[in-house]
């Protein structure tokens, strides 16, 4: 902070002693001003209120001690510099705009062509020799200084204007002659003086003053407030206001006004995409009133101006390293620059200007790739929807599984598939089971009403790469009419429907789908960041399919393959049931050996495909119910069966309901399930070892480098993991197969606490943070997201979901707990991340911090996690 | 260790050289006959083999080097103190004797009057002259000997016995003649012969040598095996082998054999307790044949004896400044003592021992204090089994409230109620309802097959002081043929059963039962507890009732008052369905109006019982689902509606089915519940806060002394915290009653692991150690209880179940981290425990070492509480 003759701060900085540095002081656009200033490049002169007067405005409630007498110096200043002097025969035109530490574009207020008043326009006319466009300039100033400063209904203006233009035909305001333009002016006033019962101000200064004041408001008003909340933007950062001499692109035909950006944001290529318009202000480009020309056009059109502006183009990337998004004005063949920032653009640009940029040595590599958003690259990697078409969502489920998707709506997994055949489907369910699967592969995208992320629909959908919008409550799905309502519409069987899984948003209409198109900087991006990163990146896979998918994207092992869903394939499921509804030991036994080739087979197809590289095995982990038809159904069978005399049947059902109600559970999250089974049936566990370790045997035998690793799941208790690993070595003894790793899974908080004396008896740890999550909170994912977790994002209790990033200080601090103690017991323990969090940018950073081996996510987020984790290094470099 | 000769260690030791200390080593039936030999009384001479030669004998599989040759040299010195001699004219005759650290009663094995054989018999015969007595002795050394060195059957012997004593007609053994006795030893020894195929040893010192490793091989015997197994000791222990000259009570009538009691272990008085037998060895007093004499008899009948018995006694108190449990015999008008332990005595029993024996100056006043087992004060609160009879357990539950209970089985709450007038009865169910409450308090003790210790059955009983042993699978329940069958057995509705709250048992019969008796030795020792003790002790309570009850126990306030206990009630049941099923939040504020007068009620209740003293109230805290009636049974309900036509009833259960289906949640333990309901429905903390706010108004007015505090449950995010803190308080402010203290509960791990962050808005911690064990271990206490904690336990996975004591090395970790951590936000931070935990000894232990400020507990834990309390600061004390 700047003191101004000891008692003073200082307040305002004239464009020359700012830098691109102080946006926190000068705002965004403020600190740009005055960069290119100092670069010498063309911008029309002026200065700025600092944010700091601002903040102090609030507090004192008025301008704040000294703020006026420094606007004063500065006004004569600026009136020296330009040659030109407020309420005088060369008069200063100045405008007032807002400028606060990042853009909010249209949230604040502008006021422009302050200084106009009768003697300034009898001046400007002179000067001009163009008095419509003086007195229109005059005509939007006060109505601009109306709704700004006097907070004036902006309607009542309109509707003069456009009665005018209405006596007098005119179609377009530009119609107007200065006679009209007069009678407006004079209405104008008349509006004033009723309601504000003062004349409309004539004096510059004043006008000035009033101008800045309500600058200074408008970073309250409710617009901005909202804006500021939905984008997570502190109350307390305030904004600068920034007091420019005007340029005027509307002084006739060598004159005009434009946009650039430096690069095409659409696809990155290094020539200049922008539009100008030939006598015109910057809002004529934006109304649309005429159509501007591509920016190519310009050479022809103002050779001299259009070679200064490439150097200027060409000045400000080489000056920011970065594609710029400017906006200039042209005043009588005199190129002015208004405006640069970085300019927005696509996933797939962003990718080839990074890469561009560094082979033109303006950035490192290291900068190229910390310039992607490593989530954008789900844009290169799955179908999204055009974003040229105007589309209105109507509802909003969780966004599921990454992509987007159109098709024909079917309500069952039979119908779908079939249908699938004569075109693309959508598959729209209550909950999807695995008796969908079929209907899911053929579908293009999946829509449940019901579950969470973590639901069978979200988790199958994620494996496949399929798009899918779960637990979109609003969406009421009638099964027997084969009808869904959804705020207040009916969707119909065979209907068109789309969805963007990316955002949770559905759309009651086909719509245009872009293709992903990975490219040559999309490899060059994830090669350089291989170099770098020190994580290694597995896949989270259960199938052959997906394991080559993986390996395909860049996945250096399996880190999570769960082999339960190997069980709900349909001729599988009910030897699964036998197993579980068995009586004793033996016969439980008996079924579990049938399961076990199966089981085998699974193991060879993805040890083969993963040949060479490791995959983490974890034993059977879901509670058995979830093996067995549904308790609710089963009541209301048993309950219709009753009624209809069909006794043997009746007496069938009722012995698996029994079954049923023994193993259900209030909260089977926390019950029965993990290696909990595995200890009271440990014959199940057998089996499962036992078809690893012969997969393995079998694998070698054809000289197929096989690397299993066995996962323990949900231990909390050294103990629990003593008594498994015993049972599985003494499998793997059995079947001479004694090198493969046994670990365990780092999931509920007592594990994470105990991580020492848990370290002895494991070979590694993978922390299960989807469930570390749920326990540390106390969220049952499926039932939180669904009820109240927005309304705690709403409400900024939490500034995120947990499930997406990682909850660093809590249970990232078990998880730190878990590292330093589980390596103190064990110093080579080897460590990963198999919850979702492996695929989530902010969540790899830590877990690089934390010094973990590895990441593993779903195969789609491999490419992610890879740029994440060259990212986190580069980072952890940087501090 | 004591190495002898610089290479053998020396493994034998004379009573002379231990002392009391040395149980490890010697045993504690060794160690003691060593001190009471150092001290002077007439203990028969003798050795003790130590446990260690027993180890080695294990490990060597044979005498370890050295040891037998040290038998033989401790042999000769036997011999010289006893003036008599192995095989020889003045025989000596020896016991060997098996005496592990801890006493094993009648686990190992015994060899009494070894040293026999024809010669030694001949000059017994000849010193005694009574040829039966010498006979008798050597039948019985034979028998002995071939059971448990030659491991011959004891049948086999018992046969020949009965085969000769019918043959001449004798009814007990010692009606047989000196013949028949010969004739039975020729038989004992040709059945020995035949069996072994060799002779039975005639030298006493092969006699001696294999009775010794037989005594060592009986450690590892399968009854031993199993006792040590059920009562937790150790494997690696071994056992001490005692060899003592044989003193026998059966020498004619200046001989006697007794056992006795210092004071009297049934109330604990100080008088000597116990019984003999004239002309008798040890085992006939066991054995029932002879009823024994009382011990105060034995003056009259042997007036010098006596004189030096109660010398002996008074000594053995004074010394080991324990009451003692002893055995003695009188050999021909000598005393003898045999052996000496701390008796094992009633609680009642032991509360006036230590009370007595401080007032005696024999300990002080902390000693007294930890001799008491604080859970042995259930039995002085709450009525017992009469110990006396013989009763055989059908089933066993969970023992989920102490107290035992006799009375009539009825199934329904409504006929529980009604018969209660009649008689004591017992409510049964599969799991009681807040429906059954009526029922519940008409009955003398609740039986319920399903739910675990935090079930409703349990927490109510619990609460009321009703004995409860819950979760008893084995009993099946059919309600409409009220009947219950368990193990094979039918309970018919009016039939008489008891339970014991305590074990968790069930017996098909009535009981004889025994009122609780506090006295004022109980008075005594909570009032030294209480100077003691630094460990505050309050009570969860929810009722006036249970408050009263536990102020009269010596709660110092409440520690948790649960708020929606009360609205469980009848009358207000349908009210909260209603504000839960309002669709605005108008609606639900109208319930919510007539809500709060009754809660306003309740607390001023509550709040004048306990004036002066505080109470925590806790907020609303279950998931909404609870108070509507069972998704399943709706489900059911709405089934058969269907097939009966009535339309409407059917549409009213289908859209609280809809409701029902829109509350419910798959794990509804981490779910839409605590401080998650107050932060989407404000207005129901809203109506609870301004109902104790008001309710404390109303009491100070009266000039009652009301102390409430208000607690937010289930935090797990400061945020979270500060919310309801915002809603909680501007109530408060209403109504003008802002003193109010506002904290929060800690029972998520995240809570926990950001205690310093929740600190700051937080005026005191309570930690609900029942879901911070839940989620810290993963565990649904509703389901793990039933289903696999008691196989954790068999298997040793965890030593004690996490709910009954609390889990220090992770649930207890983190309590540690949030108290250090709390307390450096907050120094003054208040600190308690509110979960089962605090009436648990051990984890009072552990609350008092991290420093909390109270412990909560139900009413008739209070006692304990105080006790445990006070031991854990002396403990602390010691350190």
């Amino acid at each position: 902070m700047i003191y101004f003759s000891g008692d003073f701060l200082k307040y305002i900085y004239f464009f020359e002693e700012g830098s691109k540095e102080q946006k926190n002081l000068l705002g965004g656009k403020g600190s740009n001003l005055a960069e290119m200033t100092n670069l010498g490049l063309p911008v029309p002169k002026g200065f700025i209120i600092s944010t700091q007067a601002c903040l102090n405005f609030f507090k004192e409630k008025g301008f704040p001690k000294g703020l006026e007498e420094e606007l004063n110096s500065s006004l004569k200043k600026l009136e020296e510099k330009t040659g030109k002097k407020f309420n005088s025969e060369n008069p200063l035109l100045v405008s007032v705009r807002s400028g606060a530490r990042v853009s909010m574009p249209g949230m604040m207020d502008t006021v422009l062509n302050l200084g106009l008043n009768k003697k300034t326009i009898k001046a400007m006319t002179e000067k001009t020799k163009n008095k419509r466009f003086v007195l229109d300039s005059y005509r939007r100033f006060i109505q601009m200084f109306s709704n700004v400063v006097l907070n004036l209904e902006h309607d009542k203006f309109e509707e003069i204007l456009k009665k005018e233009k209405e006596s007098v035909k005119a179609e377009f305001d530009s119609d107007l002659t200065p006679e009209s333009l007069q009678k407006i002016i004079e209405e104008y006033k008349k509006l004033i003086e009723k309601e504000t019962k003062k004349p409309f101000p004539e004096n510059p200064k004043e006008q000035l003053l009033l101008s800045v004041k309500a600058v200074f408001n408008s970073w309250n008003n409710k617009r901005a407030a909202t804006y500021r909340k939905l984008n997570k933007i502190p109350d307390d950062w305030g904004t600068g206001v920034i007091i420019q001499e005007m340029v005027f692109g509307n002084l006739g035909n060598n004159s005009a006004t434009g946009v650039c950006f430096t690069r095409n944001p659409s696809d990155g290529e290094k020539k200049l995409y922008g539009e100008f318009l030939i006598n015109a202000q910057g809002e004529d480009v934006v109304a649309g009133i005429r159509t501007p020309k591509k920016i190519a056009e310009l050479e022809k059109a103002m050779p001299v101006v259009f070679k200064e502006f490439v150097v200027v183009c060409e000045k400000l990337e080489q000056h920011y390293k970065e594609m710029q998004d400017l906006e200039f004005t042209v005043e009588e063949g005199k190129f002015f620059i208004l405006q640069t920032r970085t300019g927005k653009r696509t996933a797939q640009s962003a990718v080839r200007i990074a890469v561009e940029m560094q082979k033109g040595n303006l950035i490192s590599k290291e900068t190229a790739l910390l310039r992607i958003n490593p989530l954008d690259l789900n844009q290169l990697l799955h179908k999204r929807i055009d974003p040229s078409q105007k589309l209105n969502a109507v509802a909003k489920g969780l966004n599921a599984s990454p992509g987007a998707a159109s098709g024909k709506v079917f309500f069952d997994a039979d119908t779908a598939e079939k249908q699938s055949e004569a075109g693309p489907v959508i598959l729209v369910r209550h909950e999807t089971s695995p008796d969908d699967i079929h209907g899911m592969h053929a579908s293009k995208g999946i829509l449940t009403s019901r579950g969470g992320s973590t639901s069978h629909a979200a988790v199958v959908a994620r494996g496949m790469g399929t798009p899918c919008v779960a637990g979109c409550e609003e969406l009421k799905i009638n099964y027997k009419e084969k009808i869904a309502e959804v705020n207040g519409k009916t969707i119909k069987e065979g209907d068109f429907i789309s969805l963007d899984g990316g955002t949770g948003e559905v759309f009651l209409e086909e719509v245009k789908l872009i293709e992903p198109e990975p490219d040559k900087f999309f490899s060059q991006i994830l090669e350089w960041s291989d170099v770098i990163r020190k994580l290694k990146v597995r896949t989270n896979a259960d199938t052959p399919k997906d394991a080559v998918k993986a390996r395909e994207l860049g996945a250096e092992g399996i880190g999570l393959c769960r082999t339960e869903h190997m069980f709900f394939a349909p001729e599988r499921l009910p030897i699964v049931q036998k197993m579980i509804l068995s009586d004793s030991t033996e016969e439980r036994k008996k079924h579990l050996e049938k399961l076990e080739e199966m089981q085998r087979e699974d193991f060879e197809g993805i040890l083969e495909v993963m040949k060479g590289l490791p995959v983490t095995i974890r034993l059977i982990d879901p509670p058995l119910h979830e093996f067995l038809p549904l308790r609710e159904k089963l009541i209301e069978e048993v309950s219709e069966l009753k009624s209809s005399g069909k006794e043997s049947e009746l007496k069938e059902k009722q012995v698996l309901l029994n079954k049923v109600n023994e193993l259900h559970e209030s909260n089977p999250m926390l019950g029965f399930r993990g290696c909990r089974l595995g200890i009271l049936y440990p014959e199940i566990i057998e089996m499962q070892s036992k078809a690893i370790a012969e997969a393995t045997k079998n694998l070698k035998k054809k000289g197929i480098d096989a690397k299993p690793e066995i996962m323990i799941p949900l231990v909390g208790i050294a103990q629990e993991l003593v008594f498994s690993r015993k049972t599985v070595e003494s499998v793997l003894k059995e079947i001479k197969e004694t090198e493969i790793p046994i670990g365990t899974m780092i999931e509920l908080p007592r594990a994470a606490l105990t991580a020492e004396e848990i370290a002895g008896y494991a070979d590694f740890f993978s922390f299960g943070t989807n469930d570390l999550t749920q326990t540390t909170f106390g969220f049952s994912r499926d039932d939180v997201e669904g009820k109240f977790l927005n309304k705690y994002l709403e409400k900024k209790i939490l500034p995120i979901s947990p499930f997406v990033s990682l909850d660093t200080s809590g249970v990232g601090r078990l998880m730190q707990i878990a590292v330093s103690e589980g390596r103190k017991a064990k110093p080579k323990l080897k460590l990963g991340i198999c919850g979702e969090h492996g695929g989530d940018p902010e969540s790899i950073y830590f877990c690089n911090s934390l010094g973990l081996d590895y990441v593993s996510c779903s195969p789609f987020r491999v490419p992610i996690a890879r740029l994440s984790a060259a990212q986190a290094e580069i980072k952890e470099n940087k501090k």
